[in-house]
């Protein structure tokens, strides 16, 4: 097998109303992907979307990508695994050059969220559940995740306070973060205290509507030594999927997907969790960045908060984690945030996060999940 | 590189108005290909698809399948690139067992059109091409099919008569394939005198609106032993795209993208033009199948006819094309069009086509198109 290197990342800023198409997004994205790596041929592109046929009545959007940026005749296509299509996509292209059939692949993932109506976006997010049968109901994609914080508060008798940790850590660590959608430095009192989306979670518990993109260049760690002096190693890409639906789970408290795909991530890499020294979870709301903290196998069940009020989390703690601002305050442009959290995993692990920058760290872990954990993209990158 | 081989084919029978939804297509043609395989344990599924996200209102394909065939767990997810769907989803799959990573995979494409009003599926369809430029005009995808079969017509000083043998070739064919959509010998004249629908083209060129599903299960040479005797190599999997719109070409006669990705496929699988011995090719509209045995390389520019004609395309001939039927008469599920060709390519040369078997054939090749040619894939398959 082929072992993958990253040698180029891009990404346009997250933005609600950034007026730009999805074409133009993803150009941005890519461009900068492409002069950061010093690349000039690329044998393939992938796109990684979930809501373009619904929201922007467009599919095809690999000979829409290949023609926005002049490259016609690269072998293109779209990815798609709701939530975690940038991560899904991700994989798919380490896939891609691990088969020997390509070099050099160019990976992005792009959404377009604003610039439509609120009932549009949330019948958009309910594509990622069941359509048919839950959809039908009436329940939101919000509601079904109030469903799950509710249970966790429940199970193991965890406070909302608690909780609101990690927004809060998010937003502070996105302030240096030029890039990211918010800009606000906000306090455990202001999640509890903003309004009440689907009880009990808050405006501040929840991840906002956005538009972005982001993008990677791969190539073999071999042929990275021609482009850089510390290329980013894929040390492991990994995929789960489970039941599609939460009304199918045993137990809402926890994503099966997740934990299977971290499994097999850290089983490729041979490494274990207590190295990992690096982290960026799918924290949509503040309850699913605590669950995948235990689900990724860094805390107990119940317990994922304590490693929040211990640190462990912080950026001058031992893991850091969501260092841009994670779903929560980067932005979550939804089919694009696990392209955003490989990407700035590897700005860490290759010492270019700027003001983000976090001193030492060799390990990082991405974690991206899609619809109500149905799917699981985790990855693992590595540095010298 | 490892080798890549089928040893399963599963597919639905094509109808309009199946009353089937898109999970059970899927795991109808899955189920299939997983019985007809032998195998037990599947490592990953890819779904092929173009329109559920505007049509179903569904994303997340990936856990929905996993989920409806009881297979949670497993790494899935959803590949797009157009009415090339099902044959982009089948590279997508080939170079994951390519990869290393996984051993056996499924993949399957599936397309539901039946069921809605034909302006819906009408502006489904111009997803394929750009939406916001092309599709605000009000063009349908027929209508730029039309503009390019006027344009062939007119530059090649073709008539009608010689672009309407095609689908004549395909509907005989298809008398002899049970899960054909149409049952129903078609002559020239019947063309000819068949409602306009977007001039010059007429109702018996245009491939009709269908639900369907095919799919395939892939392991490596090697392992294929293990299953069967006759196992199916995948001597070349090639994707290509072009612009993706038709007002960007320099000329709207040929499919840049399809000889990108025939020449590619040929160079993979080191053979010839001459030496395929079975064609399936794309033939959403009677010209499309004319010009890609041009742009294919089985004729020059203008003469596509000719083969016809002559009888090269024959079920007796030398290069039987279409044999259950292609797009006109098996039918154009859209998204799952491009794996139904690898499908009954497969089952050809694994001497499993019943009443379409034709006799000798060991060099089969397949042509699927997206949009109005902004994508193609090309597969080239081998049995001793």
């Amino acid at each position: 097998m082929r072992d993958v290197a990253i040698i180029g990342v891009g990404m346009s800023p997250v933005t609600a109303g950034s007026g730009k198409s999805l074409p133009q997004l993803f150009v941005e994205a890519a461009t900068e992907a492409i002069e950061d790596s010093g690349v000039d041929k690329i044998d393939s592109i992938y796109v990684g979307n979930m809501m373009s046929g619904f929201l922007q009545n467009q599919e095809h959007l690999g000979a829409l990508m290949v023609t926005a940026l002049g490259r016609e005749g690269v072998p293109s296509f779209k990815v798609e695994g709701a939530c975690a299509s940038g991560g899904v996509a991700a994989h798919a292209a380490v896939k891609s050059v691990m088969s020997g059939l390509e070099d050099v692949v160019l990976v992005g993932a792009v959404e377009k969220m604003s610039g439509y109506s609120t009932p549009e976006v949330t019948s958009g997010l309910m594509m990622a559940e069941d359509k048919a049968r839950v959809g039908a109901t009436g329940i939101t994609f919000v509601g079904l995740n109030a469903m799950i914080a509710r249970e966790y508060m429940r199970k193991y008798d965890t406070p909302h306070e608690l909780l609101a940790q990690f927004p809060v850590l998010c937003h502070e660590n996105a302030l240096n973060n030029p890039k990211a959608q918010f800009h606000k430095n906000i306090t455990v009192e202001d999640v509890l205290k903003s309004p009440l989306v689907a009880d009990p979670l808050r405006l501040y518990d929840c991840s906002a509507i956005g538009d972005g993109a982001a993008a990677l260049v791969l190539t073999t760690v071999e042929k990275a030594k021609e482009f850089t002096d510390l290329p980013v190693k894929i040390a492991a890409s990994a995929v789960a999927t489970d039941t599609l639906s939460l009304y199918q789970r045993q137990d809402l408290t926890t994503f099966e997907a997740s934990r299977r795909a971290a499994q097999r991530a850290y089983e490729a890499a041979g490494v274990k969790p207590k190295e990992i020294d690096l982290l960026e979870v799918h924290d949509a709301f503040s309850i699913l960045g605590i669950m995948a903290l235990e689900d990724l196998g860094f805390a107990t069940k119940g317990s994922g908060t304590q490693l929040v009020k211990d640190g462990v989390c912080a950026r001058d703690g031992p893991m850091p984690t969501n260092t841009f601002g994670g779903l929560k305050a980067r932005g979550h442009p939804v089919g694009a945030s696990g392209m955003y959290q490989i990407a700035e995993l590897a700005l860490q692990l290759s010492k270019k996060a700027g003001k983000c920058q976090v001193p030492e760290a060799h390990l990082g872990m991405s974690q991206s999940v899609g619809g109500i954990g149905g799917t699981a993209a985790v990855h693992i990158l590595r540095s010298d």
